[in-house]
């Protein structure tokens, strides 16, 4: 979505999404997502992020541009009524899964509010056919768990698990509001959330519940959002935000910061099946990234959790490894990119689309 | 207050100030206080500050140390009940006015609630003998307000001006609790916010009403507050936060991008007083930085005041002057000052005061 970067901005999810998203990326061809993916994975690495947990169009091509910069992606099944099936999502997730030990999948949709219930219960059948987790943007606004009360007299989590969807697991973007019972059915089948608080400020969705999702032992990860939303993919600007919104909320001790620290780097991976990614150590893969204390910012060294917590920046990051191989080092990408191109394509696309849109 | 970043964190401002800022700070010596400075020079150059304007102890050492680094400071009296007259506020006023062309100063006190009205009364006085604005921390939590309507029946910013005391115009920090009647008052003395959005949220202060401010045409000033509170000296951070928190609160338009980024420069320089840095033109003060735009986080250019807001980061940082003087140039601060020293002094201070304190 890095193609409408400080394009789609100051209106709420649901106008956001019907006048700016879906109908100038209705235009998108897969040389264009290859291209536009490639310029997300410099802004992910140059800020000290080794993997991707991305739902999106032609997954195929997403896959190459991992694989051909050297990135972690896992592509989350993005199946809804404007495209795609069980059985696309079938082929996807067992291509996907045998294409590159970088690239993975996991069945996804895009959400209640945009799939209808013969896809839902197809989807559901599928994950238990397959005995897997299932991860969908879930109770994202106020205005979609009341239209899901409305149609099903349920929440969607509620609504969902009562086809069956979460049978072996799986997860939510989002999260923002939860409703009486959904905790309980998040615990009994061992959801995670993903928390993208920048977005959620800036489309006016509200402030997710992290602190009680914390308290009730509920797997808590984060991500960033597209950049469409949010508008940068800056996880110490999630960071940050995540705990400030809840001291907001709930007071000045919630989000405890090495909990925070935790959701963004573990807690991320598990949810994305990467459980050799969640943590350094003998025999599991080398993800890390180097961060620069001797900085402003990082002085003194009080705390190091809450420095990078409560003061880090991606200014900090001095180098990024995927794989046991450095992406990243002092301001370089280190894989064979020429960023300035990767500049030049992006805007070569998003004019041709402003162009055709007439916008 | 850059030594007690990552310190003193995870309670309201009341705990904040007294059980950890207040002890921790009566140690500082004037040394210590040059050191302090400089690494927050070293960090507001670094993400893109040209001036600053603090509230703190031993002004002659940090008036010292903005001459010293070439930083432009301007200097708010912090007159209390635990330190500071109507005299030694009018004396720090000559002298800090006198002394640099890079330093100024404004008559100031810490905030309502740690001034006793005799105190507050003298400075209503040196203000209209000086015929001088007047700054000061105000209506930041809504005990403060609820505490000042006990005492005196009026709201801090009601009762203030009831002494006097903005009869020649002034501001507050924070200002995120304003009460009927005081936005009135406000017009009329033609008062300035300076809002601090990540501070209010990490001490759990709540969202000031920046949209409320900018339909009234209340300036509106961005700061960092003290990387004691929030905790680091981030000017992209707070414009994100201050436009985010405003949507969250407000709805998804608020808070235009190029507003907050007026705010951000202009209006600073102007409710410091510093009306030859508010902007860029022939015969002002060349007080400026460049952003690098060759980065993900700014591509595609669909709008650069958007990316500035909503995507930029320090790291888009490539240069900063002050009064013409390149003080940071790509990584490298190009005045005389040698950061390790200046790191190695902040940790040996904090180290030496927590021993005191047996923290």
């Amino acid at each position: 979505m890095t193609f409408l970067r400080s394009f789609a901005d100051d209106k709420p999810l649901h106008n956001w999404l019907h006048e700016d998203c879906f109908p100038m990326e209705a235009h998108l061809t897969g040389d264009d997502i290859y291209a536009l993916t490639k310029l997300a994975i410099l802004e992910y690495v140059s800020g000290g992020v080794t993997a991707a947990f991305d739902m999106y169009y032609h997954v195929d091509r997403i896959a190459e541009c991992a694989r051909d910069t050297g990135f972690r992606m896992t592509i989350c099944g993005a199946a809804n009524d404007f495209g795609g099936t069980a059985e696309s999502t079938k082929r996807d997730y067992e291509m996907l899964n045998a294409f590159d030990p970088l690239v993975s999948c996991r069945i996804g949709f895009h959400a209640e509010y945009t799939t209808s219930e013969p896809l839902l219960k197809d989807l559901a059948a599928l994950a238990n056919e397959l005995k897997a987790p299932v991860f969908t943007h879930l109770a994202e606004t106020a205005s979609e768990v009341e239209d899901c009360f409305r149609r099903t007299g349920m929440s969607p989590i509620a609504y969902l698990d009562s086809l069956g969807m979460f049978n072996y697991g799986g997860g939510g973007f989002h999260m923002v509001h939860p409703q009486d019972g959904d905790l309980a059915i998040m615990k009994q089948r061992g959801l995670y959330v993903c928390t993208n608080p920048s977005s959620n400020v800036k489309l006016s969705s509200g402030v997710a519940p992290i602190e009680t999702y914390y308290q009730n032992d509920i797997p808590v990860a984060i991500g960033t959002d597209g950049a469409a939303s949010n508008n940068c993919l800056d996880m110490f600007r999630e960071m940050f935000l995540v705990t400030g919104l809840q001291k907001l909320t709930v007071g000045a001790a919630a989000a405890d910061p090495v909990r925070v620290l935790h959701s963004a780097c573990s807690v991320g991976a598990k949810m994305m099946g990467l459980f050799d990614c969640d943590c350094l150590a003998v025999g599991k893969q080398a993800d890390l990234i180097m961060l620069d204390l001797h900085t402003p910012n990082m002085q003194p060294l009080n705390n190091i959790a809450k420095n990078v917590v409560y003061s880090g920046s991606k200014a900090n990051v001095a180098l990024t490894m995927v794989a046991g191989r450095i992406l990243f080092e002092r301001g370089t990408y280190t894989f064979n990119v020429d960023p300035e191109a990767v500049y030049a394509e992006a805007n070569e696309i998003i004019t041709r689309i402003r162009r055709s849109e007439g916008r």
